[in-house]
């Protein structure tokens, strides 16, 4: 209960910023309410599509109705009152621990489910990483793929500790507490301290 | 059989909507073809991917057929012959149609597999959208999800009255004509007196 | 045997180039290894969701694996050793070698399946083309669909022949060498001689 609880309150904050990463001028409600959508439940709709399991908004649409919401209410709280950078920072804080929880969440399903650890760490990235990266290929900005931020990185380092603290035996509810707290820590401070991925492992070539 | 005409005919539509859209300087008649192909049948694909339904056109290749015949002579017919103004503004017409076909039976196919209305109204947005989206984001142009026109609108609206008609037990044929006629009507006022949505769904404030 | 290391080859031969397509100045290690695994198994999942049969790459991980340890090792051989014009249009061979045989794969995965010869060319079509045009729209770059390169076209005939030594009842071997290597040989013409779609079969006016 609790964690069904902190799955859709995830959705949520994915919708928010979603919203928040595709409002510009001009832009309509409906179109943001849908761009909202796709990034809140965007990957996990590729995973579940990909494992060939029941997409998990079709089983429970409560999670359709939460983003459609959540993102709804974003549009008109924006309408009174302006974001400012303060605000839009503590956000970032919340959508890190969202990102946390789904990718452990994707993680324990894909090996729930009989796969290997390998493909456990796509499903992992995949479910936090593809809704938010189409949101920014339907909107032409630039996506987390061709920047440098450390977003991607704590989430994989993070399901990779699980999928260890699993081989352990460790049970999955505290294997999920640590793995969890590990990547909204690591990417908490990839924020705060505005960290980026150390130039060895950055291409510093000009383009060919 | 009336119905299978109607449904291949508004595949037909896209199609050759969709090379309209795609069409520039240089582009080959293969490229646009794809295209066409895209804008006819992807949405329907994305829908029954997610609803974990066979793909229509894996069914009935006769969708595929179609929709590669008339990208195809889409491509030859603007070679002898310039499309001008009046032409391609009696198309949005037929457009509007084909959109109103594809969103209602989608509604109708999503809840008679037994899913709910939101879902019901997500499959008919994604049936009338998708396909015309992924186009524009593979040639480069804003998509309707980053524009104020009333194209997504009227569809759901006309899909939300589908729905609460079935609710009353009106049969499907019936609910079918009005809110397809709904739709059809609601989108033509919007083409004719260029209509967009409201200032008040509609983000007024600078970028931050 | 054999062919499944032909199979492993083609896959890392699609991620090194899909590396190298999408390496710009400022990208690192791990959006490249994604985009370098986008090119090189987008178009077979993609294939297989549509399908509806389970994806290679979660029956069997290697693939991913294969992949990813390719676009790794392109990514550090990239760091200490720029590429040259040369070595890229070597590379430009092995491409055509991988389309050639993920083309050629796909159809006879699709026929073998029951399905008819246009569905499995447009399989032929999306296993072959739908990674590479992934990695284009995520990394900002125009796709092979707007431009007139002959990509696609050598992949589509040699799939249709292909197609039609099956119904002659060629066994399958013989079919594959002979339509892998024509398409490897029209594909290797048009990189040598930079030939591109014939005028005819291009659109030359001016946008509307």
């Amino acid at each position: 209960m609790g964690q069904y609880i902190f799955a859709q309150a995830a959705v949520a904050i994915f919708a928010i910023t979603g919203v928040l990463g595709a409002i510009r001028k001009d832009r309509d409600i409906l179109g943001l309410m849908v761009l909202g959508l796709i990034t809140a439940v965007g990957g996990g709709t590729i995973r579940d599509m990909i494992l060939d399991v029941p997409v998990f908004w079709i089983v429970d649409a409560t999670y359709l109705i939460v983003a459609a919401l959540a993102s709804t209410l974003t549009f008109f709280l924006l309408k009174i009152s302006k974001i400012n950078d303060a605000r839009y920072r503590i956000l970032l804080y919340f959508d890190a621990l969202g990102v946390a929880y789904f990718c452990i969440q994707a993680f324990e399903k894909t090996i729930s489910l009989g796969h290997s650890f390998p493909i456990a760490l796509m499903m992992s990235f995949i479910t936090g990483m593809a809704g938010g990266v189409m949101r920014d290929v339907l909107t032409g900005r630039p996506n987390l793929l061709i920047t440098t931020e450390l977003y991607a990185t704590p989430a994989l380092i993070g399901s990779s500790i699980y999928g260890f603290l699993r081989i352990l035996e460790i049970d999955n509810q505290m294997a999920g507490i640590i793995s969890v707290s590990f990547i909204f820590l690591f990417r908490s401070l990839a924020i705060f301290y505005k960290i980026h991925m150390p130039r060895w492992l950055v291409n510093n070539r000009e383009d060919k």
